[in-house]
C-alpha cells in the first residue's frame, strides 16, 4: 500500500487502515504493508522506503500517491516481481496527461504486471478481503452526531462493474439496504491495462458471481466486448446501464445509413446482440440486478397478478402491456378453485376474479396466501406478481413470511410490490428480499424486473460470434470515393445480392443495348459526385421507347456538367414492380467496427426511422428473431395489398450483404436503396458503396 | 356519523375517534355526534337513535352502515336538511347493484343533498379537520411491537383526488414522507354524485390549494371533466395519472382512424388540450406534485447541470435530452468568472466546465454553492439542476443549507438531487424540502420533474373551449349507413373543403361528361358497400382516354356485383400530384365525444401510427401548436424535395372539419384519406362519411 501517510483522512491511510481492519477481522488472509519513505512508522505499523525493502513480494500493490512518483513506484514492482497494482490517484488522461500513462503501461506490459486504473476507486473483493474503497462511511452533523453517510456493502453474488466508481459504489449501497450483497465492486477508471471487458471475463468464470451488474459509459474495442459478454451471458445474466445517450460520433454521412444513426443506438444493438439486459435507468439497474439474481429463469411471458386493492393493480396491468407481458384471464378451472375454497367468505362475492385477481381490501393474510397458491400452480402463467396492500385492515406483517414459502415452493417467477412510505411497509418488504422474493415499492418497478426473467431466458439464446463468417477480401485497386456501378455489380453478385436486369450505356451510339433488357426501362445518370440523383433529376422512370431514352441520356449529360460531376454514363434497368421498397445499408462505428442497417426504404426512411441495427456480420437466423414484433416485420408481411414478403430469403440477403464489410476493410459505407422486395424477387435497384479515403 | 358501533375496529368506530381526537385537538371546530340506534354511549359519548333525536342538524352526515340501511338513513337525513354526506360504505354500483344506488340519488337530488362516494375513503380535510380516513396508522408485529403503517398526512396545499382511495392516501403518504403537506385527500368511490370534475373545480376556486393532483380510473363525461381542467389550469397546475391505459373502448372500426384510435390515446389527447399535466407512472405522479409546488413558473427549457461527480451528471443529461430539455454548454463569461473565482484551488484543473459542469470530487460545499450561484445567474439557462454527491470528501450537511439560500434568491426554477441510500443522504434530502427546495434521490426522476416547470407554463396556454364554434346542424334525412358521394361533397364544400374537380358517371352512356375534367382522369367505383376499394380493383389511375374509361366503368359493375354491393356508378377526378398524402378522419369516442386525426395517409397509415390526436373541435391554432415537433410535421415541411406544405391552411382545413362532426351529431365516422397537398392546394381525394345506426 503506497500512499500512506499520518494524516489520517487521506486516500492511502483510509484504504490502509480498512484493509488492517479487514486483516484482523480474518477476511483478509494475506499481510498489508504500508510504503512511505519519509516515515519509519504509522500509527502501530512499520513503515518501509520502498518495495524492495518489503519482508517479501507482495501480489499486490496498491498505489494512492500522486502522480509524479508513481511511475518509479510502478517500475521497481514490476521489477520486483509484483503481479498486479490498482492505481487510485486521478491526474492521467483525463486530464490530458495520456502519456505518462502509456508510459506506466508499457513498463507493467513488458513485466507482465496487472493495472487496474488509474483515477479510479480500485476494487473491493468481499471474498478475498481487498479493499480499496475510499469514501467515508461516517460524517460529522453541525451538531457533533456521527451519521452513516455510505453504507458499506454486503457480501454476496453481485458483480458491480463500473466505469464511474462512485455509481459502483451507491449501485452496492442500494443493494445493501434492500438486503442484497455484492460478490465485489470494481472501478475501471482509466483503463489503461485492465479493462470493463477483462473484468466481465472474470466474473463470467468465477463461482461466486451470479449475476454481473455494469454501468457503462464507453468502450475502446466494442467487439472485444461483446465477446466478453457472449461468454458471460451463456453461464450467467449481465445487466448493463449505458451513459452517454446523447453523443454522436464524429462521422461523415455519405449515405442516409450514416445520417440515420447515433452512437447509442448502435450500443444498444450491440447489447441485444451479446445478450445484455439493458437497465434504461440507475434504479433500474439496482432493480434488475436482484430481479436477475432472485428469479427462477423462465421463458414464457404470461403474468398473473394477485392483489387486495384495484387501483395498484390496475397500474400493473398496464405497465405489463408496456413491457409487452401478457395479461390473460384467470381460466374457469382456477376461478372455480378459489370460489370453492373460499364459500360463503364475504370478500369472495366483492373479489374480482379475472386478471389481476382483485381479492379486495377484505381478504386477510392466510386467504391471500391460498390464493396466490392455486394461481401459481396455473400451467397458463409463467410470471406472477403480488401486491399484498398491508393498509387493508385484514393483512399483517406475517403475509410477507406466508407468502414467501408459497412462492419458494411454487418454483415460479414471482415478485412482490409493497407500496407504501411507512416502517410496517419497509419491514414486510425485507422480509420478503431476506427470503429471497424480489420486492420492489412500486407496480410499474415489480412489473419491469419480472419482465427480466423471459428477457434473460431469449438473451441466452443470442449467439454473438464475429468469427464465423469471413469471405475473401477485395483491394479494389487502392481506390478511394464511390465504387464504380460495374464493380459494385460484380461485389453484390459475389454475395448472391441480385440487381434488375441492366445495361450501362456510355456513349449515344450504344442506345440500342437497351433493346437486350426491353421496354419500359427506368434510366438513372451514373455519376459518383452526384449523390441524390432523384432530387437532381438523375432518375426517369417508364422510359417507354427509344426517343425517350435518348433525351434521358441528353439531360443526365448535363445535370453532370452543371454539377461539374464526372458523367459514367447511364444505367438502363428493367422496370421493377415496387411493393416494398427497403433499405440495405452498411457503416464502420468507430467502436463496434461494421454495422448492418435494415430499415424502411424510400423518401420517408430518414423521417420514420423504421429500422433494425446490428454489429456485423449477422446470421439469417439472428436477422429474423430481431425482425420479430417490430413494425418494419409487419410491412414485409403482406400488408394492405402488398405482396407478402419472404422474409427468409430476406434475411438470407441481409446476412449476406453484412459480411460483405466484415470481409472487405476498405469499405468504409454502403446502401441498397432502394432494395425491392417483388413477389419473387429481392432486387438492389439503386446502389452505393463508398471506399476508405487514404 | 352513522355506524359508530362499540367494536373499535369497524370503520365507523375509527372514523369516530378520529374525528372526536380532531374536535379535542381544537383543528375540527364542529361538534361531532354519534347514531347508532342500538347503543346509548360509545364510550364517554352519547349515541342517538336518528337524525331527529339529534340536538342541531349537521352540516354532514358521514355513514358507514350496510347498505341496506343506507337509503332510510339518508331519506331522513335529506328531509332533516342535512346538506351533505359521505358514503363511505361499498356494495353498490361497484358489485351490479346500481338499482339502489340510483335511488339514493334521486331522494338526495331532491331535497338539494350532495353525496361522496358510496365505496369510498372519503376525505380528510386538513384545513378543517374533518377526516373520514380508516386505514389504520399502525400495526402490530407478531412481537407485540407497534409500527407505523400508515403516515398521517401533513397539512399543506396539495389537493389530492382520487378515483382509489388506497392509492390517495399512498400519495399523501409518500408526500408526508418527503415533508410536503396535503390540503385535502377526497376518494370519489362510485360518484353517485360528486365526481372528480365536481371536485377539480372546487379546488381551483379554493385559495389553500396550489396544486391538483389526480388519480383517474375513468370518466362518465370527458368533455365536462375538460372544461373543469381547463378552467382549473389557468389558476394552478394540475397533474393527472390516468390509469386503466389498455382498455380499447368497445367501437366498430368502420373506418381506418376508428381502428388506429384507442381510448387511453383520446384521454392523453383531452388532457393535453385541457392543459393537465400527465404523470407516466405512480411515483412521477408524486415528483410532480412536489416540483410544481416548489418551481416558479419558467417558460424556457435550457438546463444546466451542476455536480462534483461525473457520473449522476452524465445521467442527467441523457435524462434531460430524453425530455426536450436542451443542455447547452456553459459560456465563456460563466467559464472565466468561476476560474478567476477559484484562481489557484486545485479542483479546477481537473472540473469540467461545460455542461454538465462537473467540480469534481475535490470542491468543497462552499465552492460548490458559489459556483451554483454564478451558474444560477446566467440568462442563457432558464433550469437548473444541482447533484451535490454527498459522498466526496469536501461535501458536508450545511451544503444543502447553503445551496437553498443561493437557490431562493436566484429565483429560477432549481432541484437538486442527492443519490445515495443512507441517513446522511436522506438527511440532506430532507434539509432541501424543507426549505422549499424540490429534491429527487435519482439523477432521470429530478430532470423529469425539473421539466414539468416549463411544460406547465405551456400548459397554461392551452385554451380548451368546446363552446365556441357552432354551425348548423344537418339531418340527412334520418338515413344511417354510408353518405352518398354527392352529399359528401356539399357538406364538406360548406365547411370550405375541396375535393378535386370530378364527375360522377352512372351510366355508360354519360362517359362523355368526362371531357369537362379532361384526361388522364383518375376512375373510382362508388359503391358504399365496398370499404377497401383499392385492394379490390376500385381505382384506376392515370386513365387516359374514352376507351380506357369505359373499360373502368364495365370493370367497377362487375367488382360490385361480385361482392353484393349497391352499384352507385363510377367517380371521375381529376389527377392530382400526389406529394403528401394525409388522412384527416372522424369519430366519436365514448366519453370524450367527436374527436379528430391528422396522420399520414396512404397504405403505412395504420402501419406507422403517425398522427396527431385531438377532442373537436380544434382551432387552427390549437392544431399548428400541436403540430411542433411532430414527426409529421417534418413530413409537411417540404421533406426531401416534397412541396413544402402551407402549414397555416392546412390547419384551417383540419379546424373546419374537427367542426363537421360537432355540428351533426348524425354522423358516426368520417375520413378524408387521402387528404393530398399539393403546391397550392389541399384536396380531400377520397372521402367517406358513415352516419349513426338507429
Amino acid at each position: 500500500m503506497a500512499g500512506v501517510s499520518a494524516d489520517p483522512n487521506k486516500l492511502g491511510s483510509i484504504i490502509f487502515t480498512n484493509m488492517i481492519e479487514n486483516r484482523k477481522k480474518g477476511i483478509l488472509k494475506a499481510p498489508v504493508y504500508a510504503l512511505n519513505p519519509a516515515r519509519n512508522r504509522i500509527g502501530e505499523h512499520p513503515c518501509y522506503p520502498s518495495i524492495d525493502a518489503l519482508p517479501e513480494v507482495p501480489e499486490l500493490l496498491i498505489i494512492a500517491v500522486p502522480e509524479a512518483q508513481t511511475l518509479s513506484l510502478i517500475k521497481a514492482a514490476a521489477k520486483a516481481g509484483v503481479e498486479a497494482a490498482v492505481m487510485i490517484t486521478g491526474g492521467y488522461a483525463e486530464i490530458g496527461k495520456g502519456d505518462v500513462e502509456r508510459e506506466i503501461g508499457k513498463v507493467a506490459a513488458k513485466h507482465g504486471m496487472r493495472i487496474l486504473g488509474p483515477n479510479t476507486i480500485g476494487l473491493v473483493d468481499m471474498w478475498s478481503g481487498v479493499d480499496s474503497l475510499f469514501l467515508r462511511p461516517t460524517k460529522i452533523l453541525p451538531d457533533g452526531s456521527q451519521v452513516v453517510s455510505m453504507r458499506k456493502p454486503l457480501k454476496g453474488e453481485v458483480a458491480v462493474i463500473t466505469q464511474s466508481g462512485h455509481l459502483g459504489e451507491v449501485v452496492a449501497e442500494e443493494l445493501a439496504a434492500n438486503g442484497v450483497g455484492v460478490r465485489a465492486i470494481v472501478g475501471t477508471g482509466n483503463q489503461l491495462d485492465v479493462s470493463v471487458e477483462d473484468v466481465i471475463e472474470h466474473f463470467a468464470g468465477d463461482r461466486h458471481t451470479r449475476v454481473i451488474s455494469v454501468y457503462l459509459e464507453g468502450l475502446r474495442d466494442g467487439r472485444r466486448f461483446m465477446e466478453a459478454v457472449a461468454r458471460a451471458v451463456r453461464r450467467k445474466p449481465l445487466v448493463v446501464f449505458k451513459v452517454g445517450k446523447t453523443g454522436v460520433g464524429a462521422r461523415a454521412a455519405l449515405t442516409h445509413t450514416a445520417s440515420l444513426v447515433g452512437n447509442y443506438e448502435v450500443y444498444q444493438a450491440a447489447l441485444r446482440q451479446a445478450g445484455a439486459i439493458e437497465a434504461r435507468g440507475f434504479q433500474e439497474l439496482v432493480d434488475l440486478s436482484v430481479s436477475l439474481l432472485m428469479l427462477p429463469l423462465t421463458k414464457g411471458r404470461r403474468l398473473a397478478i394477485v392483489t387486495n386493492a384495484g387501483g395498484v393493480g390496475a397500474i400493473a396491468a398496464d405497465e405489463a402491456a408496456n413491457t409487452g407481458l401478457k395479461v390473460e384471464p384467470l381460466q374457469d378451472g382456477a376461478r372455480r378453485k378459489i370460489l370453492a375454497m373460499f364459500a360463503g367468505e364475504a370478500f369472495v362475492s366483492n373479489a374480482s376474479l379475472g386478471n389481476p385477481v382483485d381479492l379486495t381490501a377484505s381478504v386477510t393474510s392466510d386467504q391471500l396466501v391460498k390464493t396466490v397458491e392455486v394461481v401459481a400452480a396455473r400451467p397458463e402463467y409463467d410470471l406472477l406478481l403480488v401486491l399484498p396492500t398491508h393498509h387493508a385492515p385484514g393483512m399483517e406483517y406475517d403475509v410477507a413470511e406466508k407468502l414467501s414459502g408459497v412462492i419458494k415452493r411454487s418454483g415460479k417467477a414471482i415478485a412482490c410490490c409493497v407500496i407504501g412510505n411507512s416502517e410496517l411497509a419497509n419491514r414486510i418488504h425485507m422480509e420478503f428480499m431476506s427470503k429471497g422474493i424480489p420486492g420492489f415499492p412500486t407496480p410499474e418497478r415489480a412489473v419491469r424486473a419480472l419482465a427480466v426473467a423471459p428477457e434473460y431466458a431469449a438473451a441466452k439464446k443470442a449467439s454473438w460470434d464475429s468469427s464465423v463468417l469471413h469471405g475473401p477480401s477485395r483491394r479494389f485497386d487502392g481506390k478511394t470515393g464511390p465504387l464504380r456501378q460495374k464493380e459494385v455489380s460484380r461485389l453484390l453478385r459475389s454475395y448472391g445480392i441480385a440487381e434488375p436486369r441492366s445495361v450501362i450505356v456510355e456513349h449515344a451510339k450504344d442506345l440500342r443495348k437497351l433493346e437486350s433488357i426491353g421496354f419500359p426501362v427506368a434510366c438513372k445518370l451514373l455519376s459518383p459526385g452526384v449523390p441524390h440523383k432523384t432530387e437532381l433529376g438523375g432518375v426517369v422512370l417508364d422510359v417507354g421507347n427509344p426517343a425517350e431514352a435518348e433525351r434521358a441520356f441528353v439531360r443526365f449529360q448535363r445535370i453532370a456538367a452543371r454539377e461539374h460531376a464526372r458523367f459514367d454514363g447511364m444505367l438502363a434497368q428493367e422496370m421493377v414492380e415496387r411493393s416494398v421498397e427497403l433499405l440495405l445499408g452498411g457503416m464502420r462505428d468507430p467502436t463496434f467496427g461494421p454495422i448492418v442497417l435494415l430499415g424502411l426504404g424510400g423518401v420517408y426512411t430518414e423521417l420514420l426511422r423504421e429500422y433494425l441495427l446490428a454489429v456485423s456480420p449477422i446470421t439469417a437466423k439472428e436477422a429474423r428473431r430481431m425482425l420479430i414484433g417490430e413494425t418494419l416485420a409487419k410491412a414485409l408481411g403482406g400488408y394492405r395489398g402488398g405482396p407478402r414478403v419472404s422474409v427468409g430469403r430476406l434475411c438470407e440477403v441481409a446476412s449476406a450483404f453484412s459480411r460483405i464489410m466484415v470481409d472487405n476493410p476498405s469499405i468504409e459505407q454502403m446502401e441498397l436503396n432502394p432494395l425491392v422486395v417483388t413477389r419473387n424477387r429481392i432486387l438492389a435497384v439503386d446502389t452505393r458503396v463508398m471506399l476508405r479515403r487514404g
